[in-house]
């Protein structure tokens, strides 16, 4: 019942007619509370982690999903939907195993890095040279490591901001090529995860340049550590590696998008979204059906409104982000429509509850931003001083290009227990939170669209 | 220089020669410190899962465990070290894998169950009929699952006292066979789990009788729920399943003991242990290396005193625990022995701390059990009134031949996160809590090991 009295409560609001400040805020903040308990991003998430599940670029699942893209947009009221092309380099995974072959047999369980070598046909074995962070690996001379598998057991830290990742993704992007230049035979690196199960946690690596590309996976947390108890034993410890894969640098690839339409300045546009394609452990389910299910659950809303804001809100299914591709040939694509880009955003932080905004450079003192912070205390949420630089992997070339960001912070707490792991299901989303992020993001896009503000007006007005 | 100061204390309270029953509480009470800043049970459980890890009855592995454990006593001064053979069951698992292949291609994560049959090779590939529990399967009519792929996807508990699994077991002990009853080509079970990573937890299954063997794996509790989400779209699920196995109903099999002699009643006998056999995908670390480690630590402090106990502590490692063989067989080899056992008692229950411990029956008012219930305040335990029933796997089939029994129950929250998966790894195991099971298991033996507390009599005297 409680329920219900809040929809109908919320329906009354929405056929107000906003017009100024006040009219702005009620109206998104009857969106925030009928987000709260709208279920369409569960449904959108559930949809794509069932029916599709992993998706990594130049996959079969990648196509099926750019085909459930197009039509999850048409059955929930989009229009204008496009899907565009372009290329973007694809590294899929093959057979792979690992194991201890000395002193003490064991299975390994390890996910080879994107942009690995395969292992010569049958594997390759060698004895290990185990360093507890890069930086001893990168003190090692010229030479040092030649013939050995290389392993870096650095620990990954939690924390709220997800900085923890930051901090040591060099062991994973770049260790592979420090370890090559010293020349070792393969390299294995510690999760960077801030779980404890026994999934490997994978991700892409810096393109190897003029290194000689070598094997390189991701150990699971617990098996990093198996190999630290078996080196202090000071005894030589042999591995074993067996690792297939193949790389596309230009694999077909996709942007597929749908538009809640403006009702006065229908060029003027919002354009949002999340990535469509994963890594291949998992269902991609934080990472980034999430971000799929919020900016698109959040529009839809706001294409429920009796009359359509004035802007038009764009999302859009970005189709190449892990392995890099998908936000340089939007920004591209999109160069002439570039100074009619009103704001950018991406959902791309898992389905943590956003517990911090940051607004366009020079635009929080604006009626329209304050109207829109005014709805943020009920979701636990606020605008942070600082303005929004990043966006996500797949607007910042738009953002570099001049187009005004926001940023939504989301809780990253427990996103690195997930992140590119087999754990990535669907059941790690919360949906109470999922519905938090859509509340936040449908008062964001709902304040912009409806109002007149000019983002690049007021950041060249000198604020913030 | 506090943990110095304590065990200075300690060792000065471990040279008072007991005699009464203030003495057998001050001495248990001491030992109970000193084991709670003791690394021996540690050590033991980093040693067997490092330098072993993964060893099922009847693999080259669990012939590495068996030289390990009669290396493992001699190292902490056991003597009598013993390795007695018999034959147990080996089930032994190949290469699996599953997959949805219609309507929505995704990879499943299962684990086959101990007494699977094989599929042919190539695999098989038939429609699911998926049940939410056990009991809506049985209900189904002779023929109903005629070429289907039986799938029962009931969830298990989480209980500080394990009650969960339990309640469960039979949807994977008994599951498979009630489906092949009823036609099915093959069985999957949602993983008796607790967690929800993706990784599958195995276990056995009760022998097939007269029942057609059928393939029969443990799905992770994500990919159960995945096959739930795409049942309810009410469209045919296809599945291909892979799985290959051996089994040999008489493998090779140990039970190695070692023992703290008795310096006055050496063939008065307590005989306690751990199972050192685990299964396949985990390196056997809360089952049970710490059940091993625990006891193997507690008898080792005891051994330690100036004076050894009156009465002879043998702690046994019985080696095939999981698919069945080790408990019957030892009290087979024993039976002429086991009017002289004055008590058995088995740690098999994972790492976490000991919060209640049953005694045998009628013995908790004599004074030397209330010496030793003296000394659990301090951690956190108890006696609970109800006498001790099972003790364990391996020592019930001594209990049931009439011998008394203990049961230290530890808290299970957490152990069917781990059990039987390859998430059952060293770093799971919490040192503080693996000492705590020391010093309840300290305290209990010595006091037992140095009284003249005779439980028969007390039984048959007709308390609790």
């Amino acid at each position: 019942m409680r329920l219900i009295t809040l929809l109908a409560a919320s329906a009354a609001l929405l056929s107000v007619a906003p017009a100024k400040a006040a009219d702005l805020s009620a109206t998104a903040a009857a969106l925030r509370d009928k987000a709260l308990i709208d279920s369409t991003a569960w449904s959108v998430a559930e949809s794509l982690t069932t029916e599709i599940g992993a998706r990594p670029t130049g996959s079969p699942a990648m196509e099926r999903a750019r085909d459930w893209a197009a039509a999850k947009f048409a059955e929930l009221g989009f229009t204008n939907i496009k899907v565009e092309s372009y290329e973007a380099p694809s590294w899929l995974r093959g057979a792979e195993s690992a194991e201890v072959v000395a002193p003490f047999p064991q299975k390994l369980h390890i996910l080879g890095l994107g942009l690995s070598a395969p292992t010569p046909k049958g594997g390759l074995e060698a004895e290990i040279a185990l360093f507890r962070t890069l930086e001893e690996l990168k003190a090692q001379p010229p030479g040092a490591l030649k013939g050995k598998i290389a392993v870096v057991t650095e620990k990954m830290i939690r924390a709220q901001d997800g900085s923890g990742y930051g901090a040591i993704n060099a062991a994973r992007t770049a260790g592979a090529a420090e370890a090559s230049r010293r020349g070792a035979v393969a390299y294995l690196v510690r999760s960077l995860s801030t779980d404890d199960t026994r999934l490997p946690h994978t991700g892409g690596m810096r393109p190897w340049g003029d290194v000689t590309p070598i094997p390189a996976a991701a150990l699971s947390t617990p098996d990093a550590e198996l190999l630290e108890h078996m080196a202090e034993r000071g005894r030589p410890v042999r591995v074993r590696l067996s690792m297939a894969s193949s790389f596309t640098p230009k694999a077909p690839a996709w942007n597929i998008s749908g538009e809640i339409r403006g009702s006065e300045a229908p060029d003027e546009v919002i354009v949002v979204g999340g990535h469509l394609d994963s890594w291949d452990p998992g269902t991609g389910a934080v990472d980034d059906a999430a971000g799929i299910a919020i900016t698109t659950a959040a529009a839809k809303l706001i294409g429920e409104l009796p009359h359509h804001p004035r802007r038009t809100i764009r999302v859009v299914m970005f189709g190449a982000e892990e392995q890099g591709g998908a936000g340089a040939a939007y920004a591209a694509a999109h160069k002439d429509e570039l100074g009619r880009i009103v704001m950018v955003g991406e959902s791309d932080e898992g389905a943590g509850a956003v517990w911090k905004v940051s607004l366009p450079k020079g635009s929080a003192g604006h009626p329209a931003m304050r109207a829109f912070a005014s709805t943020l205390p009920a979701v636990k949420a606020y605008v942070e001083d600082a303005p929004a630089r990043f966006g996500g992997a797949d607007v910042f070339p738009m953002v570099a290009a001049g187009a005004p960001v926001a940023d939504l912070h989301q809780d990253a707490s427990r996103y690195f227990d997930l992140h590119h792991s087999a754990d990535d299901t669907l059941d790690k989303i919360d949906p109470a939170e999922l519905a938090q992020n859509v509340a936040v993001w449908a008062a964001l896009l709902y304040t912009v669209a409806d109002s007149d503000i000019d983002f690049r007006a007021l950041a060249a007005g000198g604020g913030q």
